[in-house]
């Protein structure tokens, strides 16, 4: 585990200086992949809307639920649609040619298979797994949207007037991933994206930084996308798994804080795809995003239903 | 702490069935002052802005920084003081009649006294000390605004119009703590009242609710005021202690998110005392607002500053 963390400590180094290091992440995963099979167990936890979720074991660790059916575990399998994913970016219309579910698979894989290992092996780091999430979509929304900047916040043009006050820093909206870009009008234009393992009761902050943005630079210059792994916990208590939705806060939040232009999951919670979820707000998977929702929304074009 | 863990449980019951338990949870403090004056060592961790703080020892644990000045370690004047705060509460005026700084102290000495043997003896179970605080100041508050109903969450008159959705319950905004009454106008006026040991990066729940609020039954039907301890902090990687302040990201939320009427500790960090935070939201101790501050607040009169 020594190495993985310094794998992707240097990973991040290299994200964080403006890079896409998708060849260490692919590395990473592989390492990943690897460690699970020859030195854990596999076995089915329990199962939610018929989805199977397993967990993998081993000595004095235990790691989150996957859905199996979403998960590669053969390293060559893994390796093919990784590159053809990479192949097929086109970055010219800032979209991925290539099937939704091998995309959803793909990422799916490399950001769970990072997280269980945590789990099992390294549970005292919790926070990483999170950070692997944001890396690798980031990296990989670096290569579709070439002609964005990537950053980390949106400053907001508010001064602090007080005199004598400490606390002369610029404001802004700190988040996981910020595109944006200059328009020919001369504004700027951008795409914040939280992300999250999962959202539990985390779910407010998006909505309410998008408030703030609508309030500081008018509607629709800053979109929010949240992008999430799933909504699957393990109930270690019960032993088995748990899918935590929270349809009714959504449209609250949608609502009467601000809108989000969409919420994508790897592995959609079944519940969020139903009618009186999408009528509020646009749900899909990531892959769906990158193939068909990201042209637009790079364009400033949202898909927003007015709740 | 078998026995501590089934104390609080027992009052945490009372006080679920509407009571408000004050006598078991001064027996509990009694426990843990004794416990830690007998099983723990202290000793100086760190200093900010001239303020001493201290942490408890003992095998294989150590507590979370305690102020010494606010901190009561006899049992007989944290019992004397206690005693006094109780029979001083003018429940017709909705507020103590008690210098603040001993309600501070005695209400930082119980809510720290159960958090810090949570820390050395029960780790694991990290959201106690937030229930026990919870417990604390409703039972309290209870006692000044008995014809106020205490609830945990404000339902909203929305309904769930979608056919065959699946969730059907009302909407409400969830809190720790919700006083409401009837006023003769025959609306409901409400004190919402988030409480938490310290912010850090969930500030922002309040500032969300309340502008749901805000929204849904419009302004001042609802208020909201945050209580917390402190926002002190061990950081044990640098054995120091660290006080988390964000009064930027107040600002901005007081702006453009939603107004609380206040935040109130029985520690409030020295930052938050300055005139620039001041100007934007009211801050105070504890004991302000319970000897000072609630009888206005509790007829709907805000001392809301506009930032």
């Amino acid at each position: 585990m020594d190495k993985l963390d310094k794998d992707f400590k240097a990973a991040k180094k290299l994200y964080d200086g403006g890079s896409n290091p998708l060849v260490q992440l692919w590395e990473i995963t592989l390492y990943c992949l690897r460690k699970l099979s020859d030195e854990a167990t596999s076995r089915e936890q329990g199962k939610i809307d018929n989805k199977r979720y397993y967990v993998y074991e081993a000595k004095g660790g235990i790691s989150r639920p996957y859905f199996r059916d979403l998960f590669i575990t053969s390293e060559d399998h893994f390796t093919r649609t990784w590159d053809l994913i990479i192949k097929n970016i086109d970055s010219k219309k800032h979209l991925i040619n290539f099937p939704p579910n091998g995309i959803d698979s793909v990422l799916y894989t490399s950001s769970m298979a990072f997280a269980m290992c945590y789990d099992i092996w390294k549970n005292s780091s919790r926070k990483t797994p999170g950070t692997y999430l944001e890396v690798l979509l980031g990296s990989l929304m670096g290569m579709i949207l070439p002609d964005y900047k990537r950053t980390k916040h949106v400053p907001l043009p508010i001064k602090n007037v007080e005199e004598g006050s400490e606390d002369n820093n610029e404001e802004s909206v700190s988040t996981d991933i910020v595109f944006e870009k200059k328009m020919q009008t001369g504004e700027v234009f951008g795409l914040v994206i939280p992300v999250k393992i999962t959202t539990r009761e985390r779910i407010v902050q998006p909505f309410a930084h998008q408030r703030i943005l609508d309030g500081v630079f008018g509607p629709a210059r800053f979109n929010s996308i949240l992008i999430c792994i799933s909504e699957m916990q393990l109930d270690k208590k019960n032993n088995k798994v748990n899918e935590i939705c929270v349809p009714g806060t959504i449209r609250l939040f949608q609502k009467y804080l601000a809108q989000l232009v969409g919420i994508f999951y790897f592995d959609p919670p079944v519940r969020y795809l139903q009618d009186d979820v999408r009528e509020v707000i646009l749900i899909g998977s990531v892959g769906e995003l990158f193939t068909n929702h990201l042209p637009k929304l790079s364009k400033g074009q949202t898909e927003q239903v007015v709740p």
